[in-house]
């Protein structure tokens, strides 16, 4: 039998919310919150609506999720997140100590990785799906902001 | 003339916030946004009550800050907070690119001068001011918890 929820399937969820974030004039960021299969949050980047830096799509799933599970940690759930996440999500990341991170393309200038963010240790990081779809909506924001 | 708003006196406050917190069996931090000697947004912890690891004082003192403000940015503020800022809260602070931040206790094991996060490149840091009382506050109430 073909496997149906595979990583792309919740990570095409997340692109979904970044498009909206796309038609709203925010920075085209979406994000899903998955357990057992299930998505349990989805959000997408707010910054410029809220005038908000904490609005990001991550922080506002990750809060969204814990009212779901009604506990502030988010074991055994996944985060699609369609850009790598910051500083700032992955230090709440690291709080809510969730068990995979997913995320699309990646930020070589403010991302996590490169800023040296620690997560979790028993957070498990896969990068790079749907990389190329992500980054192309992130480039038309931009490209239409000059 | 006496000096009156000193970081002593902007502290007082975080430490009122934070006596708050303590009350509610949170993890006792508390903080204050500044701007022209002027206090603009208050909050204390609230991981706890709200299940919410991003209810940290900091985080909600930015978004109160900025939506009295009318905008994200935090330049010409001052954000007094009792405990040293962890990794997320720094990075929330990044992206607000504040004036100044005056802690009070540092947090030797997950404070953000440990974690290696980076602030804006403009954002000034004090530490130390009422630092005993911050800690003894901190320090009775895991005494409490054991």
């Amino acid at each position: 039998m073909e496997q149906i929820f595979t990583d792309e399937f919740f990570m095409k969820k997340a692109l979904q919310e970044a498009e909206t974030a796309f038609e709203k004039g925010e920075i085209p960021v979406g994000a899903v919150i998955v357990i057992d299969n299930r998505v349990i949050a989805k959000s997408h980047n707010l910054t410029e609506l809220l005038h908000d830096v904490t609005a990001h799509a991550e922080m506002q799933a990750i809060t969204s999720a814990a009212n779901f599970l009604g506990g502030k940690y988010l074991k055994d759930c996944t985060l699609y997140v369609t850009l790598e996440p910051c500083q700032m999500c992955a230090g709440a990341l690291y709080w809510s100590q969730i068990s995979k991170i997913v995320y699309g393309a990646s930020d070589e200038n403010r991302g996590f990785q490169k800023m040296g963010t620690q997560l979790h240790p028993k957070t498990v990081v896969v990068s790079g799906v749907l990389e190329k779809e992500c980054a192309l909506l992130m480039r038309a924001f931009f490209r239409n902001k000059r």
